[in-house]
C-alpha cells in the first residue's frame, strides 16, 4: 500500500507515524509546503515573544529524524498542485526547482490545515505587514520586530492567536492595538465573561478597538496608516494580520470532493471524503459538534491531532470513529487563564434552545491555604433536559483543570445536576472540600428544584425601570459603601430576618451580594417569608466587570455603578 | 421540626446550613464536643508548618456567625453522650460545667467523624506524645514545636496526615523518621508509584522504617525512646500517633444503630441509619464504592460535604440521593502532587478482578513551552470490559488536572478506551495536543486491539533467568551507557530495521526504552516481522525508581541496574 499524505503537521504528522506503526510495509509519502515538518504550530507565538527561546525547539522533528525512525518518506517545500481522483494520482511541485511530478497513491490524506483569513484591501502586501501560520511566519516576524523594533504594532483581529501575540509584543515594551469587527475579542466565548479579558489588556497597555475593522492600509516613509471602517485611524510600523482562519482547501475544491462550512472538507466519521480512498483531517475539514449535534468548523489542535490517528486507523483496514469536536480550549492572556468547552450563549440562542446560565466566582483552592484566586465560571444548560451545554472559565491557576472536568462531562452527555455527584480530588492546596464544579451542579440543582429563580446583569436596566422591583444589596454596609449598583438599597444579609419589614412584600425583589452566595441565602430567607425574590446571577463582582468595560469603551448612557472609593 | 446535628465540622456544618436553606421555621441545633465550629480540618497540618500563619484562617465560623446568619444554634464544648432513640432525645454533657441535660429532636444527624488510632501500648499518655484531630490537637503540636523546639520527632503511621506532617516538620529543620506497618507509605497507592514519594522524602532527609511499628514508647527525662517491633529502637523528643483513624461510633453503637466495618455507622442511599428519623454523615458512615459497589470506609472531606447536604435535603422531605465515594484524593509531598481514585491493583487482586494496567510518563504541558515536568500515571482498567478501575499520578503541575478527569470519567463508567476521545482543552503552557488522558486511551486501545503485548517490572526478575528471551533496551547509546537494566542488550530503536539480524525470532523480545513510547514503536516493528514481543511497561525510568527504592531500603539482592555515572 502507497499512502500519500498532503502536509506534514499535527494531524497529518500524528496519521504518517500511526500508519508506520499499524502497517511496516507501507509506503508513507509526506508532501509538506512550508521547509518544516511537525512542528509546534501552537508555540509560534511564544517564540515571537522569546519565551521559546530556541528556533529548535518548535521545529523538533526533521525529514531525517522521520526517515529515521519511521522510514516516512517527508519531502518539504512540496507542494501538491492537483489531485487525479481517476488515476489515483496527485502532482506535486518542487518549490526549490520549480519541477511537478506525478505521484500515485492507493490512499490519500489531506491535511492542509487552514490558512489566515486574508481581507481584500489595499496594503496588505508590504515588508510590514504579516500573517503568522508557518515556522517561516514565524521567523519573518520575529526578525522584523528585532530588527526593525517597531514601536507600535497593530493586530487586525482579536481570536487566539492575535491575544497570545498581543501578550507577547507587549511583553517586549511594543504599543499594542487591537482591531476587531465584532464587539468583544475572543468570538468562542460570551461577551460578558470577555469583560475581564478586556480589563487585562487594558491594564497591561493594549488598545482595543471594537466594532471597527481595517479597511486600508496606507504606506508612507516605513510607517503604515490604517484605515478603519467607523473609528479613527491608528499608525502603526508594522501590522499582523489575524482575522481567524479558512480552510485550505483549493486542493479538494479542484479535485471535486464535497465542501461543506466556508469550503471546509465534508468528510463522514471515518474521517473519508466524498471520494474513494481520500481521507481528510485537522483544520481543512468540517466536524460534527458534540453538543449540537450540527456540522461545525473547530480549528484546534487536539482534534487535528486524534484525527490524524482515526484517519491511519481506517487507512489501514480499521474501523476507527471520530466522534466529534466541542471546542474545548484554554488560552494564556497574561496572568490570566481564559478557558471554554461546549457552546457559548451565543450559540445557543441561535439554535433556539431553551437554555439557562449560571455565574459563580469560586476560589482555587481553600480559602486558608496560601495564593488562593478567585476564578469566574459560567455554565449553560438545557432548561427542560438540564443538559449540560457549554461553560466558560476565566482565572488564574485550576482554570485549565474545571474546563477539562466540564469538557468530559459535556463529552459523556451528563446533566448539570450530576456534576454535583463528581467525586474529585480534595487537598487544601488543590482544591476545596466542595469543589468548583460540584458548587456549579449545586447551583444549577437548586434553581431546576425551584429553590431560587434568577436575574441576570441584562435584565437591570428594565428593573431600574419598574416601580414594582426592589432592588437588594445583602452585602455588609462596608462593602456597599465601597461601591454598589445604581438604585440598590442595603440590607446586609445577617440583618435580613430582624429587618423584613422594611421590604414591600407586594413588590419583587431582586438580590445581589457579591459573588451571588448570600444572595441565594437572602433569596431563600425572603420566598420563605412569602417575598417573590430573585437572585442577581453573579453579584456585584461580575456586574462590575461588565459596567467597568463598558464605561471603558465610552458607553452612551451613564455607568451603572456608584462607587466612593 | 427540630434537628439535632451531633458534630459541627464538614458534614455536620453543611448541613446544618442546608436545612436552615430549605427551612426557615425549622429549629436547628449543633452539639460539638471541641471548642470549634467548622474548622479547616485540612488544613490542620499546614498550621503546625507555618503555611497557614494565623489560627483564625482555620476557624472562620463560630457559634455567633452561624447564629447571625443562619440562625442556628451551635454548642461547641457539648458532649452527646447517648440517644434514646425510642423517646428521640439525645443526653448532652456540658463540657465546661460537666451539667447532663435531655434534648429531643425530630431528626438527628450524626456527624461524629473519626478518630486518630490509638494502638493499646505502653507510653502514650505523655505530654510529648500527640494525636491530631481538632484544633485544639493542632495547637498542643504547634505549642510543643514552637516552645520545646523538638530536634526529632517520631511519626508512627505514613498515610496523608503523617506525610504532610512530615513536610511541615521538616521544613522546620526536625529530623523527622516514619514508622509504618506494611512495606509502603501512603497505603491507597500501589507499592511501584509510592517508589517516588520514598525517594522524595529520602531527598528531603525524612527518614523511613517500614514493615515496622512502634510497640512501646519508654520516657526518661522527656526523651522517648520508641521501642520497634523488628527493628532498632528510634529516639525522639516528640512523637505524633497518625495511624490511620477508626470512625467515632460509641455514641450509635450505645444507640443500637446497624453498624458496618470497623464499627461504621449503617447507611442507606438517603444517609438514613437503621433507626427512623437518625441520619449519619462523614467519616463515620460505610459508604457504597463507585467502582466496586462494595461497602467501604472513605474518610475524605469531599464525600463529607456532599454527604451533608444529601442528609439535609431528605431530613427536609426531599429525596436526595448519595451514588458513593471513589476515593478520588491528592496530596502535596515536598514539591510532588500524589493523587489517585478509583481502586488500585492491590485491591483488584484482592477482588479476584481480572486487570490490566499502564503506566505512562507524559509530559505536564508541551514540550516546548518552559517548565514543562514529566509525571508518572498509572490507569487500572478490567481486561474483558475495559471498566476504568482507578488511576494513580506522581508528578508536578497538571497532576490533579488529570486525575480529576479521570475520576469524572471513573464516575460515569467510561471504558478506559473512551479516555482516547476526550476534547480537552490544549494551549502550550496547559497541556499536549495529545494530552496525558487521552494517550491513556490510546495506550490501552492499541493493548486490547492486540497491537503490542506488555510486561511489568515484577516479571523483570524471571525473564532474567529465562533462555528463550532477549532483554532488548531501544534507546541511544548514550542513553544506555548511562544506566540500564541488567540483561539488556542495547539497539536503539532507529538502528532496529538494519539490525534485525541480531536478534534470534525463536525467542520471546522483551523491549525497554526510557518510558515505553520507543520501546512500543520497536515492538509493532519487531511483531510485524515476526518475532513474539513484549513492551516493558513504563521503561527505564519506571524501573530505575523502582529498583532505586529496593537499593535504599536494603534489598538482600543485588540492585538490577548497570549504572555508569
Amino acid at each position: 500500500m502507497k499512502v500519500v499524505i498532503v502536509g506534514g503537521v499535527a494531524g497529518g504528522a500524528t496519521a504518517a507515524a500511526r500508519i508506520r506503526r499499524l502497517d511496516e510495509d507501507a509506503k508513507i509519502v509526506v508532501f509538506e509546503r512550508s521547509g518544516f515538518v511537525s512542528y509546534a504550530n501552537c508555540g509560534l507565538p511564544y517564540y515571537v515573544g522569546g519565551v521559546i527561546k530556541n528556533p529548535s525547539e518548535l521545529t523538533l522533528q526533521t525529514p531525517e529524524s522521520f526517515w529515521k525512525r519511521f522510514k516516512i518518506d517527508v519531502r518539504v517545500l512540496h507542494e501538491v498542485v492537483s489531485i487525479d481522483v481517476k488515476e489515483k494520482t496527485v502532482s506535486v511541485k518542487n518549490l526549490n526547482t520549480g519541477q511537478v511530478r506525478v505521484e500515485s497513491y492507493d490512499k490519500l490524506l489531506l491535511s492542509t490545515g487552514a490558512m489566515p483569513t486574508k481581507p481584500q484591501m489595499q496594503g496588505t502586501d508590504s515588508h510590514n505587514v504579516f500573517t503568522l501560520r508557518t515556522v517561516e511566519d514565524t521567523f519573518n516576524v520575529k526578525k522584523f520586530v528585532e530588527l526593525k523594533k517597531p514601536g507600535k504594532v497593530l493586530l487586525a483581529g482579536g481570536g487566539y492567536i492575535s491575544l497570545e501575540l498581543a501578550e507577547n509584543l507587549a511583553a517586549k515594551g511594543i504599543d499594542v492595538t487591537i482591531v476587531q469587527r465584532p464587539d468583544q475579542l475572543l468570538a468562542p466565548l460570551d461577551k460578558d465573561m470577555v469583560c475581564a479579558i478586556h480589563g487585562k489588556l487594558r491594564d497591561k497597555g493594549v488598545n482595543i478597538r471594537l466594532k471597527s475593522s481595517v479597511e486600508k492600509l496606507q504606506h508612507e516613509n516605513g510607517k503604515i496608516k490604517a484605515i478603519l471602517k467607523d473609528d479613527e485611524p491608528i499608525e502603526a510600523d508594522m501590522v499582523i494580520l489575524a482575522m481567524g482562519v479558512t480552510p485550505d482547501t483549493i486542493l479538494a475544491k479542484k479535485a471535486g470532493l464535497e465542501l461543506g462550512i466556508k469550503g471546509s472538507i465534508v468528510v463522514n466519521e471515518f474521517m473519508e471524503t466524498s471520494e474513494t480512498d481520500i481521507y481528510a483531517v485537522g483544520d481543512a475539514v468540517q466536524v460534527k459538534h458534540v453538543v449540537t449535534g450540527e456540522a461545525d468548523l473547530i480549528s484546534l489542535a487536539g482534534p487535528a491531532n486524534k484525527q490524524g490517528r482515526i484517519a491511519a486507523d481506517n487507512i489501514c483496514g480499521d474501523h476507527s470513529i471520530y466522534k466529534g469536536s466541542q471546542g474545548s480550549s484554554v488560552i494564556k492572556v497574561f496572568d490570566l487563564t481564559v478557558a471554554m468547552t461546549g457552546i457559548n450563549e451565543k450559540k445557543a440562542q441561535k439554535l433556539g434552545i431553551d437554555y439557562d446560565k449560571i455565574i459563580l466566582s469560586p476560589l482555587s483552592h481553600a480559602e486558608y491555604y496560601p495564593k488562593a484566586t478567585t476564578m469566574t465560571m459560567k455554565v449553560i444548560y438545557e432548561k427542560s433536559s438540564l443538559k449540560l451545554l457549554g461553560a466558560q472559565i476565566i482565572g488564574h491557576d485550576g482554570v485549565d483543570k474545571r474546563i477539562d472536568v466540564l469538557a468530559t462531562a459535556i463529552n459523556v452527555g451528563l446533566t448539570a445536576v450530576q456534576l454535583k455527584d463528581l467525586d474529585l480530588a480534595y487537598a487544601p492546596p488543590y482544591s476545596s472540600a466542595k469543589d468548583p464544579v460540584n458548587m456549579a451542579g449545586f447551583m444549577i440543582e437548586n434553581i431546576s428544584k425551584g429553590l431560587v429563580k434568577q436575574l441576570h446583569p441584562d435584565d437591570i436596566d428594565e428593573l431600574r425601570e419598574r416601580n414594582d422591583v426592589i432592588l437588594l444589596d445583602t452585602r455588609t454596609e462596608k462593602e456597599y459603601n465601597e461601591g454598589h449598583a445604581d438604585g440598590f438599597v442595603n440590607i446586609p444579609v445577617d440583618d435580613l430576618r430582624e429587618r423584613l419589614n422594611e421590604l414591600d412584600n407586594t413588590k419583587k425583589i431582586c438580590v445581589m451580594c457579591q459573588t451571588g452566595l448570600r444572595s441565594y441565602i437572602a433569596c431563600r430567607i425572603l420566598s420563605q417569608t412569602g417575598f417573590d425574590c430573585y437572585n442577581f446571577s453573579g453579584g456585584y463582582r461580575f456586574y462590575e466587570m461588565i459596567e467597568k468595560d463598558a464605561c471603558a469603551f465610552g458607553r452612551a448612557y451613564q455607568c451603572g455603578m456608584d462607587r466612593k472609593q
